[in-house]
């Protein structure tokens, strides 16, 4: 009991503060973005074009939001919200994309707390629905979408790829 | 050979024009989506709340587009294009939703003009990728956009539903 006059030591996980990301955080989410790429079965990763993307949701606040976990020093982890309209649901909705957390820190909360706070984010500006994206994820991504109540859906995405024509 | 110097006649689906959508289009776009939503399994129709929607995008030209297959007097069958922004793309891509022929005027070339016309859409206007997001749909349906050269993706889409909490 000797040190109990210290302050308790604060896991990192909960000094971490989620907030939106600025210009000044796009090296960090290219190589983010490109661990995931690495292992999505739809995609190859490419620097440059991820930054082309990157940059191009930075810019256009009104159309979408990156927000990050991040300490003064470090970002651990990403999620990329776009804003669309839906007519089955009367209004703007938001489609999750690129929910990642560096590998150096998975396990650690950051990824709910990611998740949680575009949750809040959807409350508070009636948004009707999240709908979240990604590439065939493994069963315990699955269980994670599922413990913060996504539901699976009956939809069959396919898609035209245009890029290089 | 009696008629050879009369015009020929021409059916209906060579009539027809594909263009933007307007605000008197509306409860018309209304039907449409009417008649998607009562097949769909993940949607309950309310004509209120798709006129919301679809209000919202003919409002917001730079966040999608609804084309129609028309003539002067009959909307035949709709689609609506959602623009987003892709990190895996590096640019905008488009997310399509709810392609919808009416029922009377099916299997007559419609729908595939309707797609083809946002597949030029989006090529002219560099566009990187097209994702279709409709309901689990009929293997008719998914032969349908295979051959407008569409692939199963590895997606999987997980929803979480806002609207009304």
């Amino acid at each position: 009991m000797k040190f109990s006059h210290t302050a308790p030591i604060q896991p990192l996980s909960q000094l971490a503060r989620i907030e939106p990301a600025t210009v000044e955080d796009l090296p960090r989410l290219v190589d983010l973005t490109t661990a995931l790429f690495e292992i999505e079965a739809d995609f190859v990763p490419d620097r440059q074009v991820q930054e082309r993307g990157l940059e191009a949701i930075l810019e256009h606040p009104n159309r979408g939001r990156i927000f990050v976990a991040r300490t003064d020093y470090e970002i651990m982890g990403m999620v990329n919200c776009q804003f669309t309209i839906s007519t089955a649901m009367g209004g703007f909705v938001i489609l999750l994309e690129d929910v990642i957390v560096h590998p150096t820190f998975r396990r650690q909360g950051y990824g709910t707390r990611l998740v949680n706070y575009v949750i809040d984010f959807a409350k508070r500006k009636d948004f009707k629905r999240i709908t979240l994206l990604t590439d065939k994820i493994s069963d315990e991504s699955q269980a994670f979408f599922e413990n913060l109540n996504f539901q699976h859906s009956h939809m069959i995405p396919m898609r035209l790829n245009l890029a290089g024509e």
